[in-house]
């Protein structure tokens, strides 16, 4: 628990500094981060009202999740409402509690206008502020804990790529494949499996195809591209692999994305800004004469979700820092012939980068 | 594009009584009832804004996706932003060229706070309401061409539903069985299988239980909840099925649920209120002794979403209308022994309700 009160400190001290009295949070990922539980609201509001000052947090939740709350939330002043009463009441309430009347509250930039409306309408000298910068200011960077559940996320994924590479030959198709590795995912103790996309063939071309009942073929190539959850946290690993034989194009692609990748990873320290990261890989593939065929951003942060800060984009000036945590994931796509990327998730380290994925890139042909 | 022009008459004509100038669309499933395209609105803003006067409908999207916006919104008039511009910018401009300084805009109550912000700061006279009840208004009733990929999507989860059951024997797992299904359903042109949850044993009276490793034994129940989604329509089934043999006990419960259902399916009829419909499956339930056992209400509407309007629920005075369609799923759960749910769909018919998934519902032993 006490991992839940130093981050619930640091927002405060972020909160004093910002002027905002008092914070509401109501995402999923934000009251797992700050609480340690969370309740999908969407139909049914919850939330956790943290006041900058001495006041404890409270935790707002509707009646049928309150014991989830009892027995999982970090902050154990929790109060409820059933579905005959209304949730506004209640939060009129905690405001009037907390004699934040007149407070600035801090808001995510996610929070449904239907929950905005509620606490705005708690008093009419109440003003709010999207907050959502503070709340990924915190989040961007992991702790200890945080990025030994990432490498367990990126092991379970990368056991799953390798029991997919292990069922792929001519004859079975993209899906078949895609829930060879689910399976294994989740035999292998992954929470969930939000994305399994397996491209083969002509279909490896685009950057955001879908899994079909194509059928692999020899001298295809299949690109496998895969995020599952640990514990709340994510990994999302891309591996691409030659059926029966790869040609002399595929295999110059192959080394280009794999050197344009590594040379990425290698220019991640602390004080590098993200954009940096982004050249670095696209100059490898520029320099080699495609860059017009890597048609996205060099990564994105991952955490408790699948896209966080930072960015690893261009224009991205945002400085590195140790702790924080994304995706390489250069990628080159011919269209109407192959593509090939290569993902691994990476945490910023000392004295080089940390890679919380360990699966081979060597070119693998099947 | 007919149907799109109808859907932005109805809703104008609702706005015009309610006092409401213009409504600003931005949730995936509004957008495409309405404009028939959606994006995924979340990091980057997308909405379309509705004037309820003579002006046509403004499309607003990312640079990203204005080709797929030309493609397929019923609205030709587009406008973009790239991602070096401020959306907020393009926003304001699209406000003052229709004059809306001063409107009233109706909103959903799902809309980011951000993007609430990014409306209510084009102009300081601006008013911003929470719509949604109108939006669901609308989008409870479906037309034929709704009902009819209702009915596809309730066909192709049947088809799964077959294979899990063709599937299921002792020694296979739930993960197994689940995957059959899911298998099933893509191959038989199932877009998505957003939930297809497996229990098999005493699993079966968690009513949200998760499909596990466990491994299907003789004498046990499997309990088959799949959802699956066809031309952005949802199906939701269930079917209850027994291993070897089914006890004198499980035979019974299973019958009382089966009557529960299909009592409660007799009495939907326009004018019917949504609770009368809980009410007729509780008290099959309640009679036979079982009441307490039944933790949940009868049943949810379906369409664009899986959980919509109306609610099957105690309380709920929602008058039934013809094309309402919505599941009907009474349970009954034996906490540490075995659970039973069987869950069709119904759409409000004349002179009787109209199932849209057929699939048998006689006590099966594999």
């Amino acid at each position: 628990m006490a991992i839940f009160m130093e981050r619930v400190e640091k927002l405060k001290k972020i909160g004093k500094k910002a002027g905002i009295d008092a914070f509401l949070v109501s995402s999923e990922k934000n009251m797992r981060y700050f609480a340690g539980f969370s309740v999908l609201a969407i139909e049914r509001f919850a939330g956790i009202m943290i006041p900058v000052g001495t006041s404890a947090p409270i935790v707002l939740v509707p009646k049928l999740e309150e014991e989830k709350a009892k027995e999982y939330s970090a902050f154990k002043e929790i109060r409820s409402y059933d579905d005959s009463e209304n949730p506004a009441m209640l939060l009129r309430q905690v405001v009037k509690v907390l004699r934040m009347e007149k407070a600035v509250f801090g808001v995510e930039g996610i929070l449904p206008f239907k929950f905005y409306r509620m606490l705005v309408e708690c008093s009419p000298k109440i003003r709010i502020e999207d907050a959502s910068v503070f709340f990924s200011q915190l989040r961007r960077i992991k702790s200890y804990e945080e990025l030994k559940r990432m490498e367990k996320a990126a092991s379970i994924v990368a056991e799953g790529i390798k029991a997919g590479i292990d069922f792929i030959k001519p004859g079975v198709s993209e899906l078949a494949i895609s829930f060879q590795i689910e399976k294994t995912i989740k035999e292998n103790g992954g929470e969930s499996v939000p994305f399994c996309i397996v491209l083969s063939g002509r279909h490896s071309a685009l950057p955001h195809g879908e899994t079909s009942n194509r059928k692999v073929r020899e001298k295809d190539i299949v690109l496998m591209d895969v995020g599952a959850v640990y514990e709340g946290y994510y990994a999302d690993i891309t591996r691409t692999v030659f059926v029966g034989e790869a040609t002399k194009m595929q295999t110059k692609i192959y080394e280009i994305v794999v050197k344009a990748q590594e040379t990425a990873i290698k220019t991640v320290k602390s004080s590098v800004k993200a954009e940096e990261v982004d050249r670095a890989a696209r100059k490898i593939i520029e320099d080699a004469g495609y860059g017009e065929y890597f048609t996205h951003r060099t990564g994105h942060g991952l955490g408790l979700e699948v896209h966080e800060e930072p960015y690893i984009a261009a224009g991205n000036k945002t400085v590195l820092k140790l702790g924080m945590t994304f995706t390489i994931e250069p990628g080159v796509y011919l269209a109407g012939k192959f593509g090939v990327r290569v993902e691994d998730d990476i945490a910023v380290s000392t004295p080089e980068a940390k890679l919380l994925s360990s699966l081979s890139k060597e070119l693998l042909v099947i």
